[in-house]
């Protein structure tokens, strides 16, 4: 503390020893000349607690718990988490198991950990919260090895008490610290999770996250495909997206992407102007930012004219992009002329400077014309560093020139500023209809009753009979043309076409046939002697999508897929949380449609009809309201699939599952 | 070449100086005391090509020419690099327009660029061919500072005489190469690049890849919608996949991989054990393992007890995995013997290494421990580096430990070593079936030529009858089953169903109706007037596939995809090319199927039937047979839908599309 220029008074509490160093030492908290702001502990779990307490009963605002051994390490450590907290009352905790927090904005490190320690820090706009210590180091060292400066790292840990959204809350408020970046292993408060990040949006903070646990495996025992579809991540991509938190795919993006955003540039558009003095590292940029989908076009006439202006009789070719401006960028007036042109032009929305070998020798040169140009546009300037050059991607990312050693990592960086803009979406849409939810059913629902249960909410099902016998199912089918959809119905069998439980387009004339072999081939593959059969309209010129309903520790959310096994094992699906109250919005509802990446479908694709979109977004709205009206009723609930018929025919549900518990 | 040890003799040709340094200069080609191995010819584009003549006179084996301003500078450069081509004679020629290659084991410099010079060459033993020279002093210098060894580096740009596949040749052959790293913008020789790559698969030398190129737009102007599926990009993935070459997908993985590739260890199986002394490094490792599809399992009983045999009366946690060996792993010999019993273990198939902060102080006793392991085993062990220390990193590459700062990077460097393993399909199979190619048509042939066409060559089209008028057509349609499918048949118009040309599931008493609906629909929406139509059998109980042919600079390629819109916009398609002589192989065409992501539906997806494979991969034979037959006299060929009928039951062409040539 003292070598980072912290001067206020430290309290050292040691019975052993009277000083260390030269500051006196206490031997107990009691002999405290002053009550402290904050008291970091060094003792180990076995006595943390009785130093909490004591702490707690001077007044003390809040303490540091370093010491391991608690609800990471099995029951016996649970309950040591729980006598801290007791212990604490009404004094803050950070920890217990954390490295602690530095603030390096005002050189206070509050960490006894040597990963910490540097001669001097790394300081900057970019405020960390993580809840790996090892991993807060090594953004630490990643970053300062970089020349990315840092406001504040904290480690929570354990967060028995203050967790990784309060430090989100403060670094909101705090004017050092323009954007967030979070390292993530599990949220444990989402509501208040999602109320910081989106004061964070509001703010106009960005916050960047890693989140750990990708490779989960996503399937749960669940009876619906809603389940198996709906992963513990994707519900992580929903929160993300509808809180405006850019994910960090790759650990590395946890640092590009904040290193970008904290200039607080705009990009208004994708299309990126490359300067270069390499012919191949240009290529490689431009290629990585068109599998991106940026946009790398040639200057357009204009912009070409500046460039031939300050070209002379130099031998560079300047009229396309990447703008090569061979060695001839080694004079100063060129590369700035250069600069000024492209980020002047409105053929551009970003550019990016790549830094060859050939300056190497004099890097200051590059980083003296990108800085005299930054005050001229408020677009993106950024560089891609060829050769394996860290001292000059440190002097530019000290400059706010954000410098990348990995081609990749352009694209990832203006993504990042692109997302800055989307909406986020989280909000209370308009009050919920609330609907009579008197005489609910309860249980696992057969499919007739799903069928009700959805209509009373809005959502429309495909007509259909229930009939115990050949000869009504025949009446009933010839009511609805010349092919029906006959179907065991059971609420035991739930995938009943995996068992030879529907028959799809069937005559009138085959009906009773149909059914006899339904019951020997159900009752062969399950046990189930099925009684009961619904006949049921035929469905023929919609599109099969499925709407379900997902629940787990981050909330609850709509899933919307493609429907059909194609697009089942292709997971063509998005989820989005319901907020704290009601259902989805509209536009909500819309948005979701645009995420499929078979969205043409529904849009008049190659010539089709197009799909009655307006029907399809107000029952993803109905179903979503549903869900809000059932709160922890509803168990499981899923449509699939739900046909969208052609525009102003709507929507009917052509069979579903419903589970309500008590 | 002086600085780095060579002492053969050297001739410098100048006509205004006698000597450079202390060598002394020849004032012209002709007076040299002796023929030269190789030139490097420093002239400009105006003057190289007579040097190159008189050093060809002499009989000098090859030379360099570092000029530009040849192929790459429009017309008149390409008439300069023809005349140089010229002068040339027998003599080899590398470049134009090359920074020239540097062979590093020997300590030979043939380079004037900058981006070579350094003190001391980072000699090992992997051999890069470069297409740009910029991207080869780049990777040079990022080798050189992560401690991999490099055995020769090559720049071929413009390529007018010897390229890559020469290099990758004389690579095969070197002793000092163990892989073989490619930058590839463009390949200009694909049958010689095929050779070379498969000889260097035969002689177990791994070839890793980074192509340029990948967001090219993928679609060309094409009738078939195998033309809009088939990316240049594609075909490069089937190159690279046929002539078992990896393809580095990021431009880290050009190095990161070879690292891997270089130690020659075997990964036999996906298990892979961590070992770490910091918890949030080691699951950053085992999540980025687990999203790449490798296992992290936990060590079963006996590798448990041969940890906790280690462990003494340490707090650490030995049996989850990560093991987490805590700051006890400072400890040399708990170390070694972790490192010992996970590598021995037969619960894995290669070790991950993380270091973390607490090793930074004394990275030898890591190295020394890793080392002293090594020889116990042959299975992969590699490193994962946490905080930012490219001097570990750079020692235990040096050590031939592949140690990496991204943690994605362990599963690419395992994923590179695990593909190694996969068979080289490009050979030729057995011999081609000769079919009668008498009494071709010419030209874009109608539904009912193409099918007779695909017939010929062994594919069978689903039933159908050619008509001219209702009369026919219902008559038709009565002798096909309660339903058909009606279409207009026309050689003008390709994508019938998008301008209203098809209907699908028509009873033999709309038949009237349904063509007259369609003459309508079609002629207002194509100008065309339907005189001829199909009367086809519906086939219902068969998995739509898509099977076509593409041709580019590459060669001629079969594609097949899952059919129906969901798949087509989703693009589940693979690709093989043909070889040079002939078609594909049985065995080739079940991959195919396999590479399918939606494979399942032809294999008993959730209680379905299970597809005939064995007459799809016939088919797929039989049409690569077609296409070898037809050689250039076939522009476009595409069946689409290609129906599989249930087991036994064989295929059925119901669509398809072929363009023959004169």
């Amino acid at each position: 503390m003292r070598k980072h220029g912290f001067d206020g008074p430290i309290y050292p509490v040691n019975p052993r020893v009277t000083h260390i160093g030269d500051v006196p030492c206490y031997p107990d908290i009691n002999s405290l000349p002053a009550v402290p702001d904050v008291a970091i502990i060094l003792l180990g779990a076995g006595r943390a607690h009785q130093a909490v307490r004591e702490l707690a009963q001077k007044g003390t605002a809040a303490a540091i718990v370093l010491a391991s051994g608690y609800a990471e390490a099995g029951a016996e450590g649970k309950e040591r988490q729980q006598q801290l907290q007791q212990a604490a009352g009404a004094m803050r905790i950070l920890g217990p198991n954390t490295i602690g927090l530095v603030n390096l904005t005002d050189g206070i490190p509050l960490s006894a950990s040597g990963a910490l320690e540097m001669d001097q820090f790394p300081v900057g706009d970019v405020g960390v919260v993580s809840q790996s210590g090892g991993i807060l180091g090594a953004l630490l060292s990643r970053a300062a090895a970089r020349g990315l400066g840092m406001s504040k790292l904290i480690s929570t840990s354990n967060e028995v008490d203050l967790e990784m959204a309060d430090f989100i809350d403060y670094l909101v408020d705090d004017e050092s610290t323009k954007v967030i970046a979070l390292y993530i292993e599990s949220i444990r408060n989402p509501q208040k999770f999602r109320a910081a990040a989106l004061r964070a949006r509001h703010a106009g903070k960005p916050v960047v996250a890693f989140k750990i646990g990708k490779s989960e495996a996503g399937a749960q025992a669940a009876v619906s495909h809603t389940g198996a579809l709906a992963g513990q991540d994707t519900m992580y991509d929903a929160l993300f997206l509808q809180t405006g938190v850019i994910r960090a795919q790759r650990f590395s993006d946890l640092l590009d992407m904040p290193s970008a955003l904290s200039t607080g540039r705009k990009l208004r558009g994708r299309r990126v102007a490359i300067l270069t003095s390499t012919g191949g590292a240009g290529t490689l940029v431009s290629d990585s930012l068109g599998v991106a989908g940026f946009e790398a076009p040639a200057p357009g006439e204009q912009t070409a004219a500046a460039l031939r202006a300050l070209q002379g009789d130099m031998p560079a070719a300047l009229d396309r992009n990447p703008v090569d401006v061979t060695l001839a960028g080694l004079q100063p007036d060129l590369l700035r002329g250069a600069i000024s042109a492209l980020s002047a032009s409105d053929d551009y929305d970003a550019l990016v400077m790549v830094v060859g070998s050939s300056s190497l020798g004099n890097p200051q040169l590059m980083a003296d014309a990108i800085c005299d140009c930054l005050p001229q546009t408020d677009k993106p300037i950024i560089a891609f560093v060829s050769p394996h050059a860290p001292n000059v991607a440190r002097l530019l990312n000290q400059k706010h020139i954000p410098a990348f050693m990995e081609p990749e990592s352009c694209a990832i960086a203006l993504e990042a500023m692109w997302q800055t803009q989307a909406e986020s979406t989280l909000q209370a849409p308009g009050a919920v209809p609330s609907p009579p939810l008197a005489a609910l059913l309860v249980g696992t629902l057969n499919e007739a009753q799903a069928r009700d249960l959805f209509s009373r909410f809005g959502i429309d099902g495909a007509e259909q009979t229930i009939v115990s016998d050949p000869a009504q199912a025949q009446a009933a089918a010839l009511r609805y043309g010349s092919a029906v959809v006959l179907k065991i119905l059971s609420s035991q069998i739930m995938h009943k076409s995996d068992v030879g439980g529907v028959c799809v387009g069937v005559a009138p004339e085959q009906v009773a046939d149909c059914i006899t072999r339904m019951q020997t081939e159900v009752h062969a593959k399950t046990g189930v002697r099925a009684e009961q059969f619904l006949v049921q309209q035929m469905v023929t010129s919609g599109i099969e999508l499925i709407l379900g309903f997902h629940r787990d520790a981050l909330g609850s959310a709509i899933l919307l897929g493609m429907g059909g096994v194609t697009a089942e094992l292709l997971k063509d699906t998005t989820m989005r949380l319901l907020p704290e109250q009601g259902g989805l919005s509209l536009s909500q509802a819309y948005d979701m449609m645009h995420d499929l990446r078979t969205w043409p479908l529904l849009d008049g694709y190659r010539g089709r009809v197009k799909a009655d979109q307006q029907a399809l977004a107000q029952a993803i709205v109905n179903f979503s309201n549903m869900v809000a009206s059932l709160g922890d009723k509803l168990i499981e609930a899923e449509i699939n699939p739900l046909f969208v018929l052609p525009d102003g025919q709507g929507v009917k549900a052509a069979d579903g599952i419903a589970i309500l518990g008590d």
